[in-house]
């Protein structure tokens, strides 16, 4: 078993060059990593263990588990208090300050691995793993581009799965089927804990204005208390809108998109909803350069909004989400975040997925949600489904 | 919308007394709780939000999101920072000693929190929550049960989902269609951020034997480094077993079982190691009473299987797990754990889930597991679908 699987050499190399000289800016003079999102960043794999990382020189992976793997720098520990003596016999010195992924370790984990390096200065790498990551590389955009292609085929195979009388969950078991057989990885990577989610988020009519307790675009009730977000078993019928918005991880890199379908005719207002999200779309399409910061696009957004006198609706009727759009790749979460008080600046080569929606009571969601890469042109889309509302009739 | 949404507001005092009476023994004034998991136990719902617990009188529910809970101890907060405030104003006086879940808690959100509480000391508030969630109430049976039944109709099915030719992964994803029919809810909860998982593990001939970095009693490769476990996408032949353990999350509640299927007869000696399993299931089941200890248990599956001589194929064949049962409710690694070096004592309705099983190279995986209510009789069987290994042919 190879520790670098799918991901070319060079490729991993890249990355870690690209942390160390942001570890130097920080005054970091290592890094531990330990979070899945990140050690299958650094390395090309999901291993049980961690990352060590030097400002200068080579990266060393610690792996608890699988067993086998033989290539790279690949050493075998029970436990994380055995990298200071594994270090020190390879003549490395300790860093005088380390940084940890404080936004995503446990406490617990954290004191043990401080205790583990005493002497050493704790020190945050969130930010600046969260800041490296947000910039993709060549191969990284690859995958996105292949999450992209599949993750169409999908959208495009959902009319035929519909059938007269159908609840939206029921219609929702068969967009997963479909994308599980088209290659989807089933799981969601989300940053931090409170976000829980099952595959995709299917919301039909009313149901789109129930409000949730997670910080996603869009609500919905749920079928469960436990889990209060998404299809609630509502029966399809004309006259609703069915938002799709279901997961594009095909590659380990994730595409976001969102399209609307509907039996029928939709009330006015959310034809003109579902318009008025299209020209946002094309809008930030092309404001979207190196330079521009994300707050500028949620205001030009915004504006388009007002223009159209939809502000009631955007984003959620009666509650509403904070941004129309965020960064995205291993994680769904990434960054920049696309939001009114957001200092992010687009840079080149990040993947922003923009998710311009509305809430319209009696209807339900519509608009639209796609994934782009920032190039000096502006945005480049990468999920092509067709953008109008498709009716399913 | 309601707190308490299906769970009875009398159910939640019981819980949250059973805290009370833990926190007291641990010499904590309050815990402040923000774990989706334990924010479903101590409410009844998932919620953006903390839930303040004092030792003595009642709890507190602090909400961020979502918008409309009307009912109960409600208050909307923007940011945990207000608590302080608003507890004052209630009167409250702060605690001495505030317990917070250091195990699930990343540092930052944890930094933040003891900041908004200025001159408290922090304690560690998972082991107590731990040890009370692992003492199922009749309620919380209850719910595991009503899972257990759906389950099993799922298992029930099997048989006609399957068509010759194909792979795991395709086995795999009708098995996932039928049992979100069934109303399986997709999520699988698991304490900790660095086990993942994708609704269920189908384990063909030798990809069973494949180490993956997760701490899961099995393995299997997966379909791609970023998720290294479970399907490959192995073709299903004569002579393979192919172990299905799926999903059981229908109600908040998970049950946790384990079957094994073929195509005509398997090799003599994975016949013999599935026996072998179903014994060990049935002695543990008579030992497994309040007061008996976790690691007995332990000794007991292995003397069974060192009576069969099939140590070498025991909990795995390359790469073993150091387990053979765990706790299961909200999450799926619950206390108490069935291992050598556990400390952990069964005590009355504790739910565990017992995985005796066996990897025999060349044939794959077999063995049986069951989730189990600990009475004073004995293990009661809460998962019932046959054990034999089924014939899908």
């Amino acid at each position: 078993m190879t520790l670098h699987a799918l991901t070319p050499a060079d490729e991993i190399q890249r990355r870690i060059a690209r942390l160390q000289d942001a570890m130097k800016a920080h005054g970091m003079d290592a890094m531990l990593i330990s979070d899945n999102a990140n050690i299958y960043y650094t390395s090309g794999r999901v291993f049980s263990g961690y990352v060590y990382i030097p400002a200068t020189g080579k990266a060393t992976y610690f792996i608890r588990r699988p067993e086998g793997i033989t290539d790279g720098e690949v050493k075998y520990i029970r436990k994380p208090e055995q990298i200071v003596e594994l270090l020190s016999e390879e003549g490395a010195s300790l860093p005088a300050v380390m940084g940890y992924e404080l936004s995503s370790l446990d406490v617990m984990s954290y004191r043990r691995l401080v205790n583990a390096f005493p002497g050493v200065t704790p020190a945050d790498a969130s930010p600046v793993i969260k800041s490296v990551r947000s910039v993709k590389t060549d191969f990284e955009l690859e995958q996105l581009r292949r999450s992209g292609i599949r993750h169409q085929r999908v959208y495009d195979l959902i009319p035929r799965l519909y059938k007269e009388g159908m609840t939206d969950i029921e219609l929702q078991i068969e967009i997963e089927r479909a994308s599980r057989l088209e290659g989807c990885l089933g799981i969601f990577r989300i940053a931090g804990d409170s976000m829980e989610f099952f595959m995709s988020n299917i919301l039909a009519g009313d149901n789109a204005d129930s409000p949730t307790p997670y910080d996603f675009a869009m609500g919905g009730a749920g079928l469960d208390p436990s889990l209060p977000v998404g299809a609630d078993g509502t029966v399809i019928k004309p006259g609703m809108s069915v938002m799709v918005d279901s997961n594009g991880n095909f590659t380990g890199y994730m595409t976001d998109m969102t399209r609307v379908f509907a039996c029928g005719q939709l009330d006015e207002k959310a034809l003109q909803a579902h318009e008025c999200s299209i020209e946002i779309c094309r809008s930030l399409e092309k404001a979207g350069k190196p330079g521009t910061p994300a707050a500028e696009l949620y205001e030009t957004a915004m504006s388009i909004v007002r223009n159209h006198d939809l502000e009631r609706y955007f984003m959620g009727h009666k509650q509403k989400a904070g941004f129309i759009g965020h960064g995205v790749g291993i994680e769904i979460n990434e960054l920049p975040v696309i939001a009114p008080r957001s200092r992010d600046i687009l840079t080149k080569h990040n993947v922003i997925a923009l998710e311009p929606k509305f809430v319209i009571p009696g209807v339900g969601a519509v608009g639209v949600e796609n994934t782009y890469i920032v190039t000096d042109n502006g945005l480049e889309r990468i999920t092509n489904a067709p953008e109008r509302i498709i009716n399913l009739m």
